[in-house]
């Protein structure tokens, strides 16, 4: 192609687009035009962008008018019905929503896993994963590539982030309702003190944990735990992988943990572990517990890796091994992920 | 012997202390005289117990003069001191620290599992469990009662509480620094904010998680962890149990919770675990997520039993259950779990 391919943003207020429009403007620069697109609601609105000011155009047809590359960082059902609408304008879209990722015919990519799947992408669309499938996935992946991962378990402490601006706001709300009280004490003190200010959540979450995330599914799970076990298996390509998640959403604004129980075909040592996650891409090692070196959402959030801690290999099993990861769900979890992808579909382009 | 034995609370003034005063208070009158003992920095100072003010005295040899059962709410290090005093004054020694659970000689009891071991205390001294242990295994030795139960991968999500009181103050004292402000979104700021305000714990946990509890073992273990390992083992009497744990600290002020993956010998339905938690004594099922059922640690907090909800059967293995469980680590993961075996005690003690 003639020139830098360009790019529309699809969801550009949002806050997976607030996140991505930082990452635009630091990154090496494979775009030409940027068009920031949402509803009808914010159109007009100006957005800085590799520092230019940007107006915001509303979601039709026509805002893919010459568009080579479309990120979509919008609701599920926006995204199945406008990624194809872009599709059919001749642009390849990267889609951050669940709409498309377990679909046969979309690759669902980490580009440090898989990235030789970006390129075949029958439908024009390449999926990207959930944040919590992203926390830990790229660390997995990376002792994957040498002992064959056999079974996950997963238990996950969720930012509220991942749930928008809606989550932060309700976990702001309630953290100020409990400041300075002695609430956490008495059965149920909290949910009455918080009243209605829930929020996206199914519970109150200041001075709580709450074990539920997303839709109610076949046999007592949630959607966002066989979305860990679907999502990991196609990324992996291991469709045999056994893998049980618990997600438990905790207060914290952003970056997702989890512990992780990993056993793989063979033997694993904690040094070999250490050296294979010390130089995997997008991983950072920092296991010192005995210098309290040990990742924790606060102290990673904004930052861009999976960090991984607390590396111990079973007591009762040499193939197993436990760690705890952390990564910020709006950068490696939604718009890192997905500029990477846009970025490697800009440089095949540059190249056709 | 008669009348009614006499019984001496050591570390009546502490946060174990406090609820086991109340329980003391609120359960069937099985005791005589009720003497309360702290170090000398409180004595004098009066508790109400059973609605009668009650001076405290100072920990000495005289302290444990015609007393018949003494329970310990104290650090390690004044239990192993002092325990051995008691017993020679002719005690029988509940004991709620650490310093005698893994000894050969002292049973580790948990009286819904395992009452009879109460009878058999060579050295004089009954120990109970840690609370992130008690946080699980009453409903897991339900479960393992009919299914066999062969490993437990456990993640917790466990309360500031558990360090005392001056756990409590520091997450206190964090909640009030970060309350309106927009902490929590750049790497470090809340620990920045927090400053030496973490008290007891290796990170802040406003707006966080850490994955870490107690002091460092081999292999990169806490000691917290490999506790729940132990005592497990202990208390189901199954040496060879596969048990790998990882311990959290939450901003969470009392009750802690825990996503078990529970692997059993027998294939196990959802159906058949509801039955048996629905009737396992100290337990309670709450489980039915799509009408909102299920334990969060705000709403249990201040109640006796274990709850159990989101219990789920392996997608990959039918003989593998997730459960998510919480219980107060004050009461039943402490002074409930001490008083029920005392109260043991006392029977017998009554009936001789
Ligand atoms: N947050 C995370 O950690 C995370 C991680 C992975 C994946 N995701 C996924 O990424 C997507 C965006 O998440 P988010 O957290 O950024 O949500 P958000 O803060 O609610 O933002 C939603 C964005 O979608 C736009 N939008 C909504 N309805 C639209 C419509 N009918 N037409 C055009 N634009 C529309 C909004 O524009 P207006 O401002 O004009 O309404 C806004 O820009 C979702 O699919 C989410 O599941 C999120
Ligand atoms: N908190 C939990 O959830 C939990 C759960 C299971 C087990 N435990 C264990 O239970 C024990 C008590 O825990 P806690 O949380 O109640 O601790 P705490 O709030 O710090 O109370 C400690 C108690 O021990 C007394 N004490 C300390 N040093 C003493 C000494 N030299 N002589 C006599 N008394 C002394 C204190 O008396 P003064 O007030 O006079 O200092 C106070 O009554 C610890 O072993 C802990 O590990 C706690």
């Amino acid at each position: 192609m003639n020139g830098k391919p360009t790019l529309a943003v699809v969801g550009a207020t949002g806050a997976v687009g607030a996140v991505m429009l930082q990452i635009l403007s630091q990154h090496a620069d494979v775009w030409g035009d940027i068009r920031l697109v949402a509803s009808p609601r914010t159109s007009g609105r100006k957005l800085s962008v590799r520092g230019q000011e940007t107006e915001v155009v509303a979601l039709t047809e026509q805002a893919f008018d010459g568009v080579d590359v479309a990120v979509f960082l919008v609701p599920d059902e926006v995204s199945t019905q406008w990624a194809p609408v872009a599709v059919a304008k001749g642009a390849v879209v990267v889609d951050n929503s669940a709409a498309f990722r377990m679909e046969p015919d979309v690759p669902l990519v980490v580009p440090e896993l898989n990235s030789h799947a970006v390129r075949s992408r029958p439908r024009g669309i390449v999926a990207s994963p959930g944040c919590a499938t992203l926390s830990m996935v790229v660390a997995v992946g990376a002792l994957h590539a040498e002992f064959g991962v056999r079974e996950l378990v997963v238990s996950s402490y969720l930012a509220v982030s991942a749930a928008g601006q809606d989550g932060v706001t309700a976990l702001r709300d309630q953290l100020s309702l409990v400041a300075g009280t002695d609430l956490g004490t008495h059965p149920g003190d909290v949910r009455r003190a918080v009243g209605d200010s829930t929020g996206p959540f199914a519970a109150p979450l200041a001075l709580n944990v709450v074990p539920w995330a997303g839709s109610l599914q076949d046999g007592g799970w949630s959607s966002e735990e066989t979305a860990i076990r679907d999502e990991t298996r196609k990324i992996l390509d291991l469709p045999g992988l056994r893998i049980a998640a618990t997600c438990v959403n905790v207060p914290v604004i952003t970056a997702h943990s989890a512990a992780v129980h990993a056993r793989f075909e063979q033997e694993i040592t904690v040094d070999r572990a250490h050296e294979i996650l010390a130089t995997a891409p997008g991983v950072v090692l920092f296991d010192n517990p005995g210098a309290g070196d040990f990742p924790t959402p606060s102290d990673v959030v904004g930052t861009d890796p999976t960090w991984v801690g607390r590396v111990r290999r079973s007591l009762d099993d040499p193939r197993a091994l436990e760690l705890f990861v952390c990564g910020d769900n709006l950068r490696k979890g939604a718009a890192l992920n997905v500029a990477q992808i846009a970025e490697a579909v800009a440089v095949e382009l540059s190249k056709a």
